[in-house]
């Protein structure tokens, strides 16, 4: 909300527009023409820029404030009179630490020709100049930067102020808020100080609040304020209207090196070397009677989309006082009955401005006695909802063309829009919070373990599964669950990845929670309340987007747009909403103009079907070690524990049949459809009892007079197969070379799975992907085999089958040495989540509880890379892999499998880098469809995503 | 040992030698000129070259043997005539699968010219031609290719040969040899049928040993040989030699692709396309009588150096009847009584030979009725021992210069010589085989605990330390004992590279142990013998070399290279034999020469002074998890355990001072030198308790009725800090920054170190390491806090620090952005070997006993990763950073610190990528210092090293 405000009696917005269209502003004199030296003799930069010199596209230079203040200028709109000092001195003075050679000039030059132009110098005893002094790079930095206002008073202008003002207690509380200001960001006072000494006024009149201060009062304040200046900076307040400016102006540049602006940087990738530019902005007054207000206002509502008015206003105040909460504002709309006049204006500004920038625009406005004056003005942040709904309005009255209409919303919006959500007004209590892992509502009775889980859900209820933290184990409650709620981890946790790739709503890392699974119960910390326990079977409710834990069931509102996506919900019917339309139109368009095919990971049909209807292109993943829990296990231990090859095949030949059945069913659902099959990936051990549980039970057996004899020969096999570190052990192509038998019956069903579909009349397109290949003789090995139980398989059934075999590139090994692997691969499908894991040299299982907080914190990251691609780390492998992969092999069919195939900036670099596809959870497949459509619009021009 | 013989009356020596100085041979016919067309039309290669025309430099294209027979036939010397068929007609044949166009007019032009040579035709019946058919490659693959012998032989000419021969027995012997070749190599046929039918036809008539049977029973058995060609080739044995001649040939080039060979060649890195000669070369004949023979010659002795006459003589022998060991061979010397014309006839070949290849020759020859004939020579193997002396042996005679002497040994060699060994002879009992891990001799009492190293070595005992496995908590032990045997773990377990780096001999993977640490003993199953137990205090001895385990005292030697190197022996002195001499010749050109400089990895004061002893010019590594162990581990215990900050900082302070000795110590040891100080790297847990060990005790004790409250509370933290991965878990910087008072303190330790040194007139040279940096921002952090410390250290002690801030690079991200990591960092130093388990996405602790042989013997790896630097894989990560770190920073420092830079290979790739220094444990430093002055010398031409 803007905070000058303008006093001068005689300057009117029609004053300051008039130059623009028919000449120069009354007192109005020309600085340098743009681009010239400044007022030396040698090759100066122009350093500073009149609002009516500068435009919205020059934001590298002007910063976004400024840019678009010189903007609304141009377009003839009121905008108080000033000028923009420029980035470029910004960075020439930190770079030295002098102030530019110059930049006094032209400051000089601007400040003569604001002051002339206002009719009254800066800080003239008897009618004062007041300026702002605001800081305004390129990219927005909320509450990073420094702010001075009121610059121009002193002990004298004060005195002038009240008089032209009328408002004694108004130029007082003027004098000290410079003060304040001044000693904080420019001196570095600490704001107690001057908190504590107003504090001290208030209690000694007895004024319960700063309305009940009076200007003598506020003289005190000023008194006191001075004091403080000496006392702590061990000078005086400057006296001087052209130092208090330089010296703000100096504040606000030495502000983008400031502790707190370095790290919101870090944090948010913004370089740090842009500088930041300074408006000096005359300052105009909201709080000079019922004649003056405060407002916002949005061009359309940024909750839904809807055009109309929208937006706040506060009469008789300063924007301090909206932030501050004191009073209530009132409806946009009402300001109509106080002040007609401007009101009418303002609905014409937000229309040419509207126009203008062809989107929402969010404009801060002052009227001054019945004038109104716009203080910013920016393309407005906006819901989910409103994205699409105003995307597609701006189409149909022909502001923006459709590739624009699609460039203009986001895969996240989309995915947004796609969770379900509690109904809000809730009477449930929220007990607890953790993390937001995987979006969405879930209400259920409470479980403590995966087969309470199966078992209540298969007799109808709705569960929530309660663990400490999961692990693959956990996968049927999970998939029986309606949502996973865990004390520990974080949002790469086991639990979040698996419950996104499910589209299953997750909250963990809740630490408030002991969860307690063998007595089938939670204990709830509280924070100055008693622990509340939960039992098994008490209702809670779950949001995945908060985070929020509720005891006792919240009603659950479901999606619209997941009905349209599941073909339950027409888009041109009449069930179907504005949403819902806007939805289908800007898909359609993404669809055709995208060059990257969007396949979805899944495991079985069921999935792969719900994929499919999502939009996707075929299966990118199928990760078979799902094919392997459950009731598989026992035929899985046989395997492992077998004492001989006979056990060995044994076990296997039982598997063969039902992994068969499992790849049929996948191809059924993906008939046409290439379908992308992974070899076993983890180690063998991940399907025994943990090592120390086991222990702890054979031992405390023993202790008690004897274990049970299968406990301890499984401990032994346990101890035996265990392993330090099990994401860097015998896994993969390791254990397929190791137990070769295993590849050669995945890759024998998938053959006859793929032979039966054949003679049925379906059309199976089998892709074989070896895991975790690290150098090409690895793959030759398992190629090899595999061909031969191809070639078996089709000499048994007479089917000829055009499977092809690739692999992972989920080592850097494999994409450093890609050019030789492409050799015998005929497709690549990059494991990003591995290989983020080994190029950073960190599991996702361990790391990011213990420091990705205080590496997101401190800047390190900006966003976790196994949400975001690293592009310079893992995407340069990634880029090195396309490239040498694809001069091997021409044809080389690249993909990604990871869960960045559904990250939106993923997305982008993938289009970027050439891959044909990319594959990724079937909730996320509309949002790769999306953003693969966006990535291939941005290249024709516009704005890209990020 | 050769094995053909020519059978021929006329042809002399120097009949064959004449042409070569003064004319053509007797009968001899020119064939084309070298590099022509053959004979049709087309441009077809040249595929045949006679011995006449060929020469040593031509490996890759007449393979090795056919090289070096071309060359001594140009040196005049007595070579059996014959022709090479190049490697390229080989590799024509095996693209296309027929035979090249133009090859069989060529050979048809040869063998005339042989023939009319010879004075007769290939298996001509009254007087047969026979020839040998040998594979010769470019590089030696001895015991995978073809040969097939007698060439020429059938039903007639055998014969022609008993008569011309004058001995049927001989005769009929040498028919059914080619039928015995020929059926197995040319046919296919199983030599176990061989076998059996020569079994029954001795068993038939009595004869024990193939000597006792005469030419009847020979020429039944060329029958029963017949019979098996028939039954199993379903083919008559071909009686036209030149039929048999074009098989024999067809069949040596498919030899290349045999499995066998294709294996061989992917273990051996020998590129699979190069294909092999094929050498046809009249036969000539030991076995006719006393004044024939057969011998292997060295020109110097291949054990030790000396100069004189080595080798080995059979009378009235084959080759064959060498290697079966049938009968006794005499000593070279003695063939001068034997055949003094021949013995002094040899004496002169030997030296031309090796004043021409001006090195050890080994060389293989026949006396065929008085006539000596040089069947095959190339350069000896030979010992480490002798390679020294004989470099130096061939610099003194002039024949080689200095340089050359030091291209001659290497690295591998001189740390062999750097071993203590046991005695010869010994009458101790061996027990056991594992894996020779740390090469060296150690004998002491067996201790299965750390405890009981430290307490029996403390009384003045030598112990060896025996474990299942060890892990960092052996340290104390391993410090303590003479050796260590586990009966776990491959050459790169824990144990095998701490002992490695210490130089404690070491034998891993021993299996037929079981440790059992509890009672204090192992026993050691015996296959065939019952079981052996070994008590706490036995005595015993293992070999580091052989992986050999003795029950009881082996007698030791000690060796004068390491007192050389240690100082304790002057190589001027009279103590110092010629070996010592040798090497400190050797060792200073290559001092000279080299680029790199070497430094050591030494983790206290003790190991850097014998590392500068053994010349090591500073510390690249000091690991400082080590100055956490034994009885500081308190300490560190109280640190993880602590409950708030204040007692963190207790506990850190607790350390600071026992840090800061360390660190003065060892900077005292390098005085002058730099020294590079690695900040802690491990994850905490490594230094709590094991997770499954104390869950057992704790529960086992709560189900006796209450556990330790101690106890208790350490599992939780234990289980607090427990990582699924803990390699990819929180250490390195990723703890610094999440306790950051951890590297406070050790900056300051080491800051504080550095000071007092100063202060005492020292010129301590600090290097600051940060380890496992993934991203600059990382580096940054840690950066900033560890300078603020040395400035805070500076002023507290007024001491000037100039230490340099660096880092580690060992992960791949790392190197992928070494450019953004050198603007904070004034060194890399290459952590190769976690560099190597996160490129390749395994760890060496967990991955190596479980898939490493496999992967070895398929032939994945040539050599484990781990030991020699994996140039294609992580070699190129190294280049990457090092190209672009350099040109981020000119100056930046490159070392590397990995097990790597101890590694002749990796020695060799470090210096051509240009890095400043390597770091290796202190007993690989000659090793380094020798490759890395041989890789400066290879530059300027001569040999490599690989």
């Amino acid at each position: 909300m803007g905070q000058e405000r303008l006093h001068e009696r005689h300057l009117r917005w029609s004053d300051v527009r008039k130059p623009l269209s028919s000449g120069r502003p009354r007192g109005y004199r020309p600085s340098h023409p743009r681009g010239s030296a400044a007022s030396s003799g040698g090759p100066v930069p122009t350093y500073v820029y009149d609002f009516t010199q500068g435009g919205m596209d020059q934001r590298d230079l002007l910063g976004g404030k400024g840019a678009n203040l010189a903007e609304m200028t141009r377009l003839g709109l009121p905008v108080p009179p000033g000028f923009t000092i420029t980035t470029e001195a910004c960075r020439a003075w930190l770079a030295t630490g002098q102030e530019p050679e110059g930049l006094r000039a032209q400051v000089d030059e601007h400040l003569a020709g604001l002051e002339a132009r206002m009719g009254r110098r800066l800080g003239q005893p008897d009618d004062p100049l007041l300026v702002s002094v605001r800081s305004g790079a390129k990219f927005s930095m909320p509450g990073m930067m420094e702010t001075v206002l009121d610059v121009g008073l002193n002990d004298e202008s004060v005195r002038g102020l009240a008089e032209r003002s009328g408002d004694e207690r108004f130029a007082w509380d003027s004098y000290r808020r410079l003060l304040q200001m001044f000693g904080t960001t420019v001196l570095g006072i600490a704001a107690e100080h001057f908190h504590d000494a107003l504090g001290e006024v208030a209690s000694l009149h007895q004024a319960p609040c700063d309305l009940d201060l009076g200007a003598p009062e506020w003289r005190e304040v000023v008194d006191a304020y001075k004091g403080l200046v000496r006392e702590h900076a061990g000078r005086e307040f400057p006296q001087d209207p052209r130092e208090q400016l330089d010296l703000a102006v100096r504040a606000v540049f030495d502000s983008w090196n400031a502790e707190r602006a370095v790290l919101y940087r870090r944090q948010e990738r913004i370089p740090g070397d842009l500088g930041t530019a300074v408006n000096v902005v005359a300052m105009v007054f909201g709080n000079l009677g019922t004649g003056s207000g405060t407002g916002v206002a949005f061009t359309r509502d940024p909750a839904t989309g809807q055009q109309g008015v929208y937006g706040d206003y506060l009469q008789n105040a300063q924007g301090e006082d909206v932030v501050a909460g004191t009073r209530n504002t009132l409806p946009l709309a009402e300001m109509e009955r106080i002040d007609a006049r401007s009101y009418a204006e303002l609905l014409r500004t937000m229309e040419v401005l509207e126009g203008h920038y062809r989107d929402l625009c969010d404009i801060e406005f002052t009227v001054e006695r019945g004038t109104l004056w716009l203080l910013q003005t920016r393309v407005g942040k906006r819901t989910a909802a409103a994205a699409f709904r105003i995307a597609c309005q701006l189409v149909d009255q022909g502001l923006i063309d459709e590739d624009e209409a699609v460039r203009r919303v986001s895969g996240e919006q989309l995915a947004q829009l796609m969770f379900p959500r509690f109904a809000t007004g809730t009477s449930a209590e929220r007990v607890a919070r953790g993390m937001g892992a995987s979006p969405g509502a879930a209400v259920g009775r409470a479980v403590f373990d995966s087969a309470a889980a199966v078992a209540r859900s298969r007799a109808g209820e709705d569960v929530v599964l309660v663990r400490r933290e999961t692990n693959p184990d956990d996968l049927d409650g999970m998939i029986a669950a309606r949502g996973v709620l865990t004390s520990r981890g974080g949002k790469t946790s086991h639990a979040a990845v698996v419950a996104r790739g499910m589209g299953r709503t997750c909250v963990c890392g809740a630490d408030a929670l002991d969860v307690d699974a063998a007595a089938r119960r939670m204990v709830v910390r509280r924070p100055g309340a008693a622990p509340l326990v939960v039992d098994e079977g008490e209702v809670i409710s779950i949001d995945g987007s908060s985070g929020d834990v509720f005891l006792g069931e919240v009603p659950v509102v479901d999606s619209p747009v997941v009905e349209y996506f599941e073909g339950r919900l027409d888009p041109g019917g009449e069930e179907a909403d504005d949403l819902v339309r806007a939805v289908h139109r800007l898909m359609s368009r993404a669809d055709a103009a995208r060059r990257l095919r969007v396949r979805a990971n899944a495991d079985n049909g069921e999935d792969a079907a719900r994929a499919r209807r999502f939009g996707a292109e075929g299966v990118g993943l199928c990760r078979t070690e799902h094919m392997f829990l459950g009731e598989r296990r026992r035929s899985v231990e046989r395997l492992i524990l077998a004492d001989d090859e006979d056990e060995q095949e044994e076990a296997l030949a039982a598997l063969l049949p039902l992994q068969r059945g499992d790849f049929e069913r996948l191809l059924a659902a993906m008939d046409g459809l290439p379908v992308t099959v992974r070899l076993l990936d983890p180690p063998l051990h991940e399907f025994l009892p943990d090592l120390t549980e086991l222990s702890v039970r054979v031992a405390v057996a023993q202790a008690r007079g004897g274990a049970d004899e299968a406990d301890e020969r499984m401990l032994q096999a346990v101890h035996r197969l265990h392993e330090q570190n099990p994401m860097l052990g015998l896994r993969g192509v390791r254990l397929g070379l190791v137990v070769p038998g295993l590849f050669t019956m995945q890759v024998r069903a998938l053959a006859e799975a793929a032979a039966a579909r054949t003679q049925e009349g379906g059309r199976p397109r089998v892709e074989v992907m070896i895991p975790l290949v690290g150098s090409v003789q690895e793959l030759e090995l398992v190629r090899e085999r595999s061909e031969e139980v191809l070639r078996e398989v089709e000499r048994a059934t007479g089917v000829e089958l055009a499977a092809l075999i690739g692999t992972m590139v989920e080592l850097p090994r494999a994409a450093l040495t890609a050019g030789q692997i492409a050799g015998a691969a005929q497709f690549f499908s990059f494991g990003t989540n591995d290989l983020t894991q080994m190029t950073w040299g960190f599991s996702r299982d361990d790391v990011e509880a213990a420091f990705f907080p205080a590496y997101l914190e401190r800047g390190v990251f900006g966003v976790s890379p196994f949400e975001s691609l690293d592009v310079d780390g893992v995407g340069r492998l990634v880029e090195i892999a396309v490239r040498e992969g694809r001069a091997a092999r021409p044809d080389l069919k690249l993909g990604v499998c990871g869960e960045h195939g559904g990250d939106p900036a993923s997305v982008h670099f993938f289009h970027r880098v050439g891959l044909d596809y990319v594959s990724c959870s079937p909730f996320r497949v509309p949002v790769a469809r999306l953003e693969a459509g966006r990535a291939a619009l941005a290249e024709g021009g516009g704005s890209d995503s990020r």
